[in-house]
């Protein structure tokens, strides 16, 4: 693994000369990229000769591409287009600030989702955790196949199989303690393939996306299948995204007072799945309004797309990110188990979405490369 | 009615010189109030001789009180330092920005709720408009009791019957159309007693106090048994509050395209009653964060404030609106119908919390004096 080029991050795109045409995107909401992610750009700017103070002191005047991890391809311009005639006031499409709503899906458009849900990942690695204090799991499906690595018996399971497991690994604690079982999880768990923690392989050409969003006066919002337990830890470390404005699914939770201590127990029972028709439910739950800008990469994105952008005003942005590079990532669509993308592919040609191609659209995919 | 004296609302405090002692709270945060409440007081006091230019250029400097409209007793003291506390760095009860989550009941804190609830009187006036249509009704409790001004019928008709009315008035047609009826219906509705808009019954002491703790970092929350698309076509507008801020009971929506729009359709079918211990479940499932103080006024928020305060943390502040002031509002606690305090009177004193003494406490009630 190496860094990423300086070119190939916001704050490494600075130089010390600035012309007047460059337009600057970057403002306080911005910057938040640059604590979490840019550390490690900053400091090989600063070994390169650029000075830290021209970075502290004039940050705005700096950023000259927003989305320096994408090329110059349809995608880009796409978004740029979508942001400056919202964003200009006076423009016909001009729209205020508080109704810039951008919702982005998160397994498989914002993170990995292959070879599996990295939140199905942790429920397995959970049951095997677990296991000692449930020896009748060695006999019991699916709980045996999870502890024999059967994983041709775990899908033969269903849904139902699925949901057991989900029941036993995310609920019977409260609140507080799941979140430090996921916090704990994170910061020892491996992808087993690119070897890194999974909160490292989040694409950087969408955190720049949020990030440019943001400093366009958008409020961003998660929005996804997952679970919303187990994305809030994080989310806002990782992608500047806060608790409230994470939308998931989730299991029913119960208030109790024990021992004058008020606890938020959870309970083995689905309260919402937050994927296809769902999203938009969710959406107008949780957010109340109808975004302008919708990114997903999956058919269960479908429905909150549709929500989002058939809504009759002509400036609406919605973008599928199209797994295409096998090399650098995944390569996958219409036939895969996770993330499977076949009717909001042919929706999209139909309804105007921008379709990102992986391969060809994003310079970079990971903060960090890989090899 | 008259205006509010200058002196009783936040920009009309404001004089031409400042001292340095005077501290200010202001900030853009904060002019959201200005936008909403303050535009005839700034008229006024333009009219008296405070040059605009002063307001407009340094608004910060010009806001010495931030709570005109409480008196110097013992809850605007308990507002101002536990504010103070939290948002001044390097105090031991500092806390971050991102975690100064404020959480307000609706009905009987910030708005009227004698009297009956707002609500309610929005559901007796829609089945008096739906009527025509529906023969039956004249036949049918609770609907009878209704449309022949019957409350006694209709109190004993209970919960049961309560839900139906709900349910027939709140569902069966869009999101968007429900929207479209509440704020046709508060445009035209007036309260019995007062004779105003109810939007205008809304507490100025409250309204200050939303403006004051975002103008100090906080992000301000409605959490109120009351129904959630209900409040949100208003609740902007009104105290400052986003419809992502808003949560609230609701019922079932389903999404289906239709003639390729997509819709949202309002099921007759409870979702969720955000109500008394329903109140930290629905903290926890829209906001994710645990609120640092809360503000409620019944038996129904004791056990929000019960999540917010009493978490092993110091700096938490809990407190409660007692309508004392039959001359200027109403008079109510232990045995009252709508808004019933008598729990949570209890453990106020137990556990700490604040009771505002609106008769005591509050120099103004409404926003305009009512004559």
């Amino acid at each position: 693994m190496r860094l990423a080029a300086p070119a190939q991050t916001g704050a490494a795109a600075c130089s010390g000369s600035v012309s007047k045409e460059r337009s600057c995107h970057q403002t306080t909401g911005g910057l938040q990229m640059f604590e979490t992610y840019d550390f490690l750009s900053l400091a090989r700017s600063a070994a390169l000769g650029v000075a830290a103070v021209v970075l502290v002191a004039a940050p705005a005047l700096c950023q000259t591409d927003p989305l320096p991890s994408w090329n110059g391809t349809a995608p880009k311009a796409a978004i740029v287009g979508f942001v400056e005639k919202v964003s200009k006031a006076g423009s016909p499409d001009f729209v205020p600030e508080p109704e810039r709503i951008a919702v982005f899906d998160n397994d498989g458009t914002l993170w990995v989702e292959h070879p599996m849900y990295i939140q199905l990942a942790f429920a397995l690695d959970r049951v095997k955790t677990l296991a000692p204090a449930h020896p009748e799991w060695k006999d019991v499906q699916p709980f045996k196949a999870v502890l024999e690595g059967d994983m041709k018996t775990l899908a033969a399971s269903g849904e139902k199989g699925l949901l057991e497991l989900i029941m036993v690994t995310h609920a019977g604690m409260t609140n507080d303690d799941f979140q430090k079982v996921v916090t704990d999880w994170l910061s020892t768990a491996r992808d087993p393939r690119f070897k890194r923690p999974y909160t490292e392989l989040v694409y950087q050409p969408m955190v720049e996306l949020l990030a440019y969003l943001r400093a366009n006066g958008f409020k961003t919002f998660i929005v996804s299948g997952g679970g919303v337990e187990f994305m809030r830890p994080w989310a806002e470390k990782i992608y500047g995204v806060p608790p409230e404005q994470v939308v998931g699914s989730s299991i029913k939770t119960e208030f109790k007072m024990q021992d004058d201590t008020p606890t938020l127990h959870r309970l083995p029972e689905v309260n919402f799945i937050d994927d296809k028709a769902g999203k938009p439910v969710a959406i107008n739950q949780q957010i109340g309004r109808r975004p302008i800008a919708a990114f997903g990469n999956s058919d269960g994105d479908l429905e909150m797309l549709q929500w989002t952008t058939m809504a009759g005003a002509p400036a609406r942005l919605g973008m599928l990110v199209h797994h295409t590079d096998a090399e650098r990532e995944y390569a996958y669509d219409r036939k895969t188990e996770f993330g499977r993308l076949d009717k909001a592919l042919d929706a999209a040609a139909i309804t105007g979405w921008t379709v990102i191609d992986m391969k060809a659209d994003w310079k970079q995919i990971f903060h960090v490369h890989m090899e």
